[in-house]
């Protein structure tokens, strides 16, 4: 496949003349335009530009999503906030999300924002990273629609929620943990489906029911495999359980009820660590990262890294040569 | 094995004759017997009778636990409050937590109690029953000594770190996640190596270094399976972290470098969800639950169930017949 490497600034340009064209105000196009480079800029290709056209085909046909809306405070107790996303652009709704719940933590040492009715918040760690950059430890979380099959079974009743924890390091280095409730996403399947590689662990079930490390056989066979098997399941279930009950908003299964995945439910929770843990925070982490880091390879295997460490790298590496974009891909966003 | 079916009443009995002659205060062993009763009563044998005798060993022994410590709070910052556990009986510092951060989420919506140099809090779900028996969303865990190998590597880095979420229920039949990091907890790989059965799902690694369904050749090999691979060991990290962080208290690897486990940290998390919810908590719970049941099982896998569907039935199974007990635990207990 073809790649271009794209300078940072040239892709937010771009990305934010299709978003004006779109319909978006200069400054809503702005941040989503940063947002989608940033997570390019960072790896996650699958929702930074190879989800761009999509996203644009959505904002401009306006099935599910409200160019304008602007997320609103529905109803508070204390640190717990429910909002109404009221189907705004789910990237625009989360940051403001999250920007509260580190609002709120400033002022009570913890906030807690929950959002209804919103859409896909493209990248998960996004929002970890925003609370970090301010300081605060964040967890957040989202519900989709039902895509994994609980352990026994080959009905697809549960969510993949992508679940975040991050910590705040210093020059950005945050931990970030970004992890979905399958043990492959969507798009890493179709990468080693296409080049007809074997997964390195067993990835779902094939159509005779066996564990398998054949992407297309799992793909086929719709039965991707959540972390821990019956864990996972239990794990995705209490993520969904929560964002619905916090926020009023629909649950895994009322989310398929319809065709197109859209409002969905989410939890941002920010933790002012400093308030607590002060000067010695930086340190504490620093020196587990620094013990974990020492886990001896094993033959053949690369060194151990923590979450957000690979990630780190990347950004490095594609802020210094340019940003990967398949030549396709870019094309095809230059014609939008 | 043989086993004794003892009636709750005279189980708590018993143990609380044991506490008492181990030193406890009258109040102390009446709670610490009960807890330990209802752990067995829920069928988590693990943590309730089989580990009692090592736990009035230890209490005996005095090594790593002072059984009058009562926890302090240490400092606090709104929501946020940070606990000293002065090596108290963890089970006993985990009650007192939870139910502070239970208290606070009922003035505040949210209350997060972090507690540094407290003991193994026995089973973990018992933090999360109790949040929910008081109306609440609970979320707990406890970090522990380095047990896990990280992805690529035979060195146990990371800690089994047990993770709660509980949602109220009406009568007691609660939404109860209790799980540790590891596919199987030590005592299932002891369960399928003593019978020689080969697990459901692959556990570990053997000494090979291959992907293993033999519970004794993981055992051997030292390297159990965390959920999800690297997923699993991201999520254990996130959890130590937030737990050293915010409690003040020691990481994973500071544990490691004492030979018994003691002094560890944890997190409790209470969420007045009623505040949010309403009326409609119960009714979003038990269609989404109920969705999730009309699952259909795969020829010959039993039905599916949710977190602490089971339980329930066991606790009321137990109640009904008697609490199983293996005799030799039994004549030991009675002997201490």
């Amino acid at each position: 496949m073809e790649m271009h490497r794209v300078h940072f600034d040239i892709l937010v340009a771009e990305l934010n003349r299709v978003l004006l064209e779109t319909g978006f105000t200069t400054e809503r196009a702005q941040r989503l335009a940063r947002i989608f480079t940033e997570t390019t800029r960072d790896g996650v290709y699958s929702h930074g530009v190879n989800r761009f056209p999509a996203f644009a085909g959505q904002a401009r046909s306006g099935k599910g999503m409200d160019l304008h809306a602007e997320p609103e405070s529905a109803s508070d107790f204390g640190v717990l906030e429910q909002w109404d996303g009221k189907l705004g652009p789910g990237i625009l709704n989360a940051c403001v999300c999250m920007d509260r719940a580190v609002e709120v933590a400033r002022a009570h040492g913890m906030g807690c924002v929950s959002l209804r009715n919103t859409n896909h918040w493209m990248r998960a760690g996004t929002y970890g990273l925003r609370a970090a950059d301010a300081g605060c430890i964040g967890i957040c979380w989202t519900n989709t629609t039902q895509l994994i099959p609980p352990y026994g079974s080959a009905d697809r009743k549960v969510g993949n929620n992508p679940l975040v924890f991050s910590i705040p390091r210093p020059e950005g280095r945050h931990f970030l943990l970004d992890m979905a409730m399958s043990q492959y996403s969507h798009g890493k399947l179709d990468v080693y489906r296409v080049a007809n590689r074997r997964l390195p662990v067993p990835g779902g079930y094939d159509d005779s029911g066996n564990l398998s490390y054949d992407a297309g056989a799992i793909q086929a066979a719709r039965r991707p495999l959540p972390i821990g098997y019956w864990k996972g399941i239990g794990l995705s279930m209490s993520l969904d359980l929560v964002a619905s009950l916090l926020s009023g908003g629909r649950s895994t299964y009322q989310i398929a009820q319809e065709e197109a995945e859209y409002g969905v439910s989410q939890v941002f929770i920010a933790i002012h660590a400093d308030a607590v843990a002060g000067d010695r925070m930086h340190e504490i982490v620093d020196r587990t990262l620094a013990d974990f880091r020492a886990a001896q390879p094993l033959e053949g295997s690369d060194p151990v890294s923590y979450p957000g460490e690979r990630m780190f790298r990347t950004r490095e590496e594609n802020l210094a040569l340019g940003i990967p974009v398949e030549a396709d891909r870019w094309q095809e966003i230059l014609a939008l």
